[in-house]
Formats: C-alpha cells, structure tokens, sequence
C-alpha cells in the first residue's frame, strides 16, 4: 500500500505541474491567438496525463533529475492530444464530447481543429529539438523514437487499421495487432524516452520497451472494459458507446471476463519485467501499472 | 542566358531523382497499403518540387556533393505536400481539383486524407533525425529551424491568419505578413537548410534567409498574378478563381501593373542579396529566382 500512496502523490504533483506547464509552452510562441485557444483547450480539457507521467516516473525511479524530462514529457502530451483532436472530427470519429467537454471542433470549427492538431504535432517535435538540458546525441534519439511511433509505422497506422477494421469481426490477434499501433507505441516509447533522458543501456531501453507493450495493451482492455462497466461521470461518455459503435473490443472478442484475464496477464507481465530492471526503485512504475488496472475513467 | 540553361538541366534532372525517391521513401515504410497510397498519390501530384531544388541548389553553389541532401529535400516536400492535403479539405479550402488532379480526400476519402497529411509531417521529422549523411548537430539545427517554419508560429500560423482575413480587405503589408509565414517561411527554410548541410557560416545563413524571403513573397506574388494571367491548363485550376473566392491578392490591393513592380522588386533583391554570399556560384540560384518570376504555372 505504501507504494500505491507514494505513486498517487507523484501523479498528483506531477499532474498539477504539466497542467501549468502545457499552456506555457503554447502561450509563450508567438503564435496568433486563436490559435492557441484551440491548442491550450484541448492540451487542459482533463487528460490523465499517463505519457508524461509515464516517463517522469523513469527519470524519478532512476533517482534522475526530473527537469530534464518535462519538454519531453509535455512533447508525448501534445501528440496524444493532436491525435485525439483529429481522431474527434466528423471526418473520423465524429465525437461532440471527450472527456464530458465539447469537442475541439465543436469549440473552434473543424478548420481550426484541423490546423491546431497540425500545430501541436509540429511543435512537439520543436520542442524536443531545442531542449538545451538534453545531448544533441539525446534529442536525435528522442526524435527518431517518438516521431516513429507516432507516424505512418505507428499511431497513424494504427488509426488507419483501426478505419479498415470497423464491421469487420477481428481475432484477438488481430486487435492487438491494431492497438499496439494505435495507442501501444506512443505508451510504450513514454518509458523508453525516459529511458534515453536518463541514460540507460540498450538492454535497459528493451526491457522498458517490453514493459510499455504490456501497459499499452492492459491500457486499452482496460478502456474497452470501462465501457461497459464505469458510469458516464467517470469515463466522459456514454456508457456502451464502444457496442453502440459495432467496435471491435476485448470484451466482445473474449468475453468480459476472458477480457480481464488478458487485462491481468498483461499487468503482472508489466510487473514482471519491471522486476528485472537493475540499478532502478520501481516502486512508481509499480503503482502505475496498478492504477491503470485499477482506475474508474 | 548559359546560366539559365543550365538551371533548367539542373531543374530536369533533380526532378527526375525526386519523382523518384519520394515514393520509395513511403513504400519502404511497414505501413498499411492505402495510407502508403494515400501519401504516395499527392507526392506524385505533379508538384514543381521548388523546396527541394532550392535546397540541392545551394549544395551545388557550393560544390557539396548532393547526396547529403536528399533526404532533408524529400522532408521539406514531404511537409508541403501535408499542408496542401489539409489545405484542400472540406473544411478547409474545399478542393476538388489541384494541378488538375482530384484533391487526396476526393480519390481516399476525408479521413484517410487527413490521417496522410499526419502521417506525411511526422515523417519528415522522422526522415531527417535518421539521416546518417549528418552530424547529430546538423540534424538538430535541421528540425529545429524547419519544425519553428512548418508549426504554430510559421506556416500554421499563416494559415490561420489567411483564414481569419477572408472577407476582410487588407492592407499590402497585412498581405505580406501572411505570406511570410503561410509559404515564405517554408521556401526560405529550404535554402536555410542547404546552409546547414553545406556547412555555412552563420553570416551566410542569415543572408540565405534574407534571399529566401524574398523568393518566397516574388514566388506569392507570382501565384495571384498567374490566378488573373494564366491558362486554366498552365495553372491546373480555373481562371480567377481567387477573384470568385473573393481572396485578398496582390493585384487586388496593388493593381497589376503594382503587383508587377513588387515581383521584380523581391526578384531583385534576392539576385542582389544572392552576390553578396561568399565562396559561392550562385548561377543556378539566379536561373531559380529568374524561374519564379516567369513561370506559367
């Protein structure tokens, strides 16, 4: 328990600090205004804030100055959301609510949405580039990393898949398939850039690599199962919006509970590689994985 | 007139590479079929590959073998290629027709072209930090003058304010100031870069920059007078369509004969600004700058 207390009050600080920090970043280009309305909207509409914190809490385990990683962090945190804000157009999900707010085009129009995710996009990487507190050697690999798992071999085919898969019935290997892409890769590369930022060794990046699989598979049964069992308050929409949909997901593939016998292996596997981490206090990564096995929205 | 002939070789053949690497560099990528499609349809979209031949153009001026170049002149298509995908969507511009193709969302649909605008911009960035032609510190610089001339205070940035000007009448230095971030930021990035790879000097970026920004307002200048001049078969879209969108253009607020003076006044200074730089031929430049003023499409 005394783990899980620790991981609650780091999450909390850490959040109340990117919460201020995003905004920031954004307000301080010089950008017109509109504009960063539209990007500062969607980066405070309530995000959890697991990219970043995912990799802050690599720096904190490996007794590393957290100040190296918030560009980094803050960068993770402004893909995820260009992703979110594109993924809510009419062209593609057609979402007026995320997280119980309208929409980002339902605020500033679909052509402001459009260009704010494209301008937050951009930017992330600007602000990786120019991060005087990492190595040039550092921001390449940075760079190469995340823009991988978010582009064309990541996130975005993910969504694609994801697009192509909708009416079709899918295995279960064939989600997975879909959702390392779609969501996996950009968890997954949260720790291996903490990772980077903090200096580890090859085999260590591969090992947090394997860790940020599992957590981004656990991360997405989990999402599938609050579906149907959270209530609307917690998870900002309306419940069984996955089945109204005709979506492919964990419980409608394996059942709910096979769905939480993989959300379980998927944890413990997390948990158990974590264990093999040398020279590394895994306890917030440890409350972490929990959390996400545990959280109500 | 030697000068110009041996731009235009120059033009011919670097085409001829570019139509050919373009492609290569997204079939390559383990990405799902379509979206490769998708990205691959608007690469091969019959652009004039200006960015791109900008930058080898400095490489050549300053006897640089060209082979360090190509990936960062296949990124800064790649960026402009995005940009004309969204540009052209519904909620954007609205495009059926560009160079008298069908726009991307026509041919792939709104979400997919969407999602290969994403995928065409983080793939740039991704390009240029795997780019082992380059030092780790040319591959920062690279991202982080290109990234600051794509994102939410360059190009970005010029869209939006393109945007909120319409129906509005603007002065010709609110024009210009559009234009310097919605396409100069861009062009000028591209012979910035050249720079970089090239080795320049600080000074000598400075004035690359200089030189760059006056192309791109002569080459903006040039696009609205082709709009009033052109053949629909020269420019690929209708005659006087920014008059029938009732777009602010140069010849609206200076008249022809006005808009005319101000091109050869920016084509001038760029071949002036172009002599001052050092240790360089700038003959192929002049062939591009000369290119600009009297192309028909």
């Amino acid at each position: 328990m005394g783990t899980k207390m620790d991981f609650h009050t780091f999450l909390t600080e850490q959040v109340a600090v990117l919460d201020q920090k995003l905004p920031d970043l954004i307000t301080s280009l010089d950008s017109p205004k509109i504009l960063e309305e539209a990007m500062v909207y969607s980066l405070n509409a309530g995000g959890k804030r697991v990219r970043p914190v995912l990799l802050l809490s690599v720096l904190k385990g490996a007794g590393f100055p957290l100040e190296y990683g918030y560009n980094t962090a803050c960068a993770l945190e402004m893909i995820h959301t260009y992703s979110l804000i594109h993924d809510d157009l009419p062209a593609m999900d057609n979402d007026d609510l995320r997280r119980g707010k309208p929409t980002n085009h339902k605020v500033f129009g679909e052509d402001m949405a459009i260009l704010a995710g494209d301008g937050l996009l951009t930017e992330s990487f600007s602000l990786i580039t120019r991060d005087e507190h990492l190595t040039t050697d550092q921001r390449i690999k940075l760079i190469t990393s995340i823009s991988r798992a978010a582009g064309p071999e990541g996130m975005v085919a993910g969504q694609v898949a994801d697009m192509q898969s909708e009416g079709k019935q899918l295995t279960p290997e064939g989600l997975e398939a879909i959702h390392h892409r779609k969501t996996g890769d950009l968890l997954s590369v949260s720790l291996y850039a903490g990772g980077i930022i903090a200096g580890f060794h090859n085999d260590a990046l591969i090992q947090l690599s394997k860790i940020g699989k599992h957590i981004g598979l656990a991360f997405q049964i989990k999402d599938d199962l609050l579906d149907i069992e959270g209530t609307e308050e917690e998870i900002g929409k309306p419940v069984g919006s996955d089945i109204a949909n005709n979506k492919n997901t964990y419980p409608l593939l394996l059942g709910v509970k096979g769905a939480k016998e993989k959300l379980d292996f998927h944890l413990n596997a997390a948990h158990e590689n974590l264990e093999t981490l040398q020279h590394f206090d895994g306890a917030l990564l440890d409350g972490l994985i929990s959390y996400i096995g545990e959280r109500k929205g």
